[in-house]
């Protein structure tokens, strides 16, 4: 086992964070954030996403929220749709990347795409046949790897098989998600393993949610097989305040943290990012979930 | 590597934890914390500590906290004790095992215990050698492990003169204290190989701080090395509430969690603790520092 030398930290706390916000943050805030990330050094962040705003009103003005970010040829932005629809609007609003999203449980699957997985990966076929003809790269997400919370446990070899087809059918990554947060190191790093032998390590993104607090341990867990590229949220976002159970994803400040102390290079700036995290979390009226963020807001770690 | 079978958790929360309150908590909580952590399954309980009641008042009644413990042959209660007149306190009290508390870096022995790290460990001499003539078990702690809030960088060969000292001195137990949580994992890792090169790997234990959110990915890297004694206090105990940058240790339950999740045997009833760190929790006015804590109260992980 060994650590990669570089990993990508992809942010997504102003998609995946800021549509569990009980209300739609302003385009403004989001726009600012954005920027922050960006000065902080990230140069994957997810921005926004294009589903109807019937659905996820928080991610309503996406489009509007692209327009108003600086030009930064150095940063790619991405941007989740559901179907061809989606897609259109993200060409017409300039993002060179794109995401869909699976579900590696039928139920999960059911309730949250309306559809079976089948089904699922049916839609997202011509939306990723459009996407490779405009040259644009397409994240696959595969949620509830670790656990769905309508079945409990889910066999890595369904999630495998959800990977692996969406990888065929030309997602240059495949991001898992630990949805609900109950996955421990192991069966994660066994995750990581089933999932590698039917797509390449250097395709296989980490994306997990840290509600029972075992994010960065997981995280650490994959890393040691090579995985290179991990989703967080600075911050943490994506917690619901009023729901104390759930919990954002991994934090961003963390996750960077941890990579920067293991030698791992990340290209960012942890003070211009946590400044980032805190000035979201202020916004939204509350303390970064981030121990890194409130241990440096408190004192600096070292003389 | 391979990961312990079986791993014993020390709970430090009565102690490390409590005596970090603002005030002191009443005996009675005291004592329905400690039970509850027996209840639990708990079998090495840190109950207090015989220090100077003017620089610890939180410890005060200590002796009548243990006093109106239920007997439990199964579970083992240890105090900390600064010096003789601590150590005869801890005799009279009936507990088996003591702890006393060195530092790895000369700055914050100064600080800390107002001496030298070898004038420390002279005075804990006479503390070993009546300890062992009263057939009483020593656990030496060692603190500033992987930074010291003085000096910045600790490195690992100063962390194992000192283990090295107090086991040869009759320490069966060295326990490892992260005490401002900047460590990392590769970081953490290394230490335990350097001090392991000096103490034997079993009379070590893992005692970190979650200042910066990495305590359980410090834990997961050591583990792979095989030490197999963790030290964490329920609902994460140990964070001032008025200094938001002050974390506790790692969280009892996240510590359970994610040994069970991988297959430890740890003999403690998750739920059963986790309803004990939201009591003490709840009798402090907050929430438990602890994700897991949180979400098994917002829902359960699986159907």
């Amino acid at each position: 086992m060994s650590y990669p030398a570089r990993v990508q930290v992809v942010e997504v706390g102003p998609r995946d964070g800021l549509q569990n916000e009980p209300a739609p943050v302003p385009i403004a805030a989001r726009v600012a954030l954005i920027e922050a990330l960006a000065e902080a050094g990230m140069t994957r962040i997810e921005a926004g996403s294009f589903v109807s705003p019937r659905w996820v009103p928080q991610m309503a003005d996406t489009a509007e929220v692209l327009a108003r970010l600086r030009p930064r040829p150095e940063v790619g932005y991405a941007v989740l749709v559901p179907n061809l629809q989606g897609l259109e609007r993200a060409l017409a609003s300039g993002v060179r990347e794109v995401a869909v999203f699976a579900a590696a449980s039928e139920s999960f699957s059911r309730r949250n795409v309306n559809g079976s997985i089948a089904e699922s990966l049916d839609r997202f076929a011509p939306v990723l046949e459009a996407a490779r003809a405009r040259d644009l790269r397409v994240r696959g997400y595969v949620s509830c790897v670790l656990g769905c919370p309508y079945e409990g446990d889910v066999v890595p070899a369904a999630v495998a098989r959800v990977a692996a087809s969406l990888h065929a059918m030309g997602c240059h990554e495949i991001a898992l998600g630990d949805t609900i947060g109950t996955g421990t190191p192991l069966q994660a790093r066994r995750l990581v393993e089933r999932v590698a032998a039917d797509v390449p390590m250097t395709a296989i993104a980490l994306h997990f949610h840290d509600t029972y607090g075992q994010a960065l341990a997981n995280i650490l867990a994959c890393l040691e097989l090579g995985v290179s590229v991990v989703d967080a949220a600075v911050a943490g976002l994506g917690g619901c305040p009023y729901a104390p159970g759930a919990a954002g994803n991994a934090a961003t400040e963390d996750v960077v943290y941890m990579l920067r102390g293991m030698g791992i290079e990340t290209g960012i700036d942890l003070d211009v990012l946590a400044a980032a995290g805190r000035s979201i979390a202020s916004q939204l009226g509350r303390e970064p979930a981030s121990k890194v963020a409130r241990a440096l807001a408190a004192a600096p770690p070292h003389p």
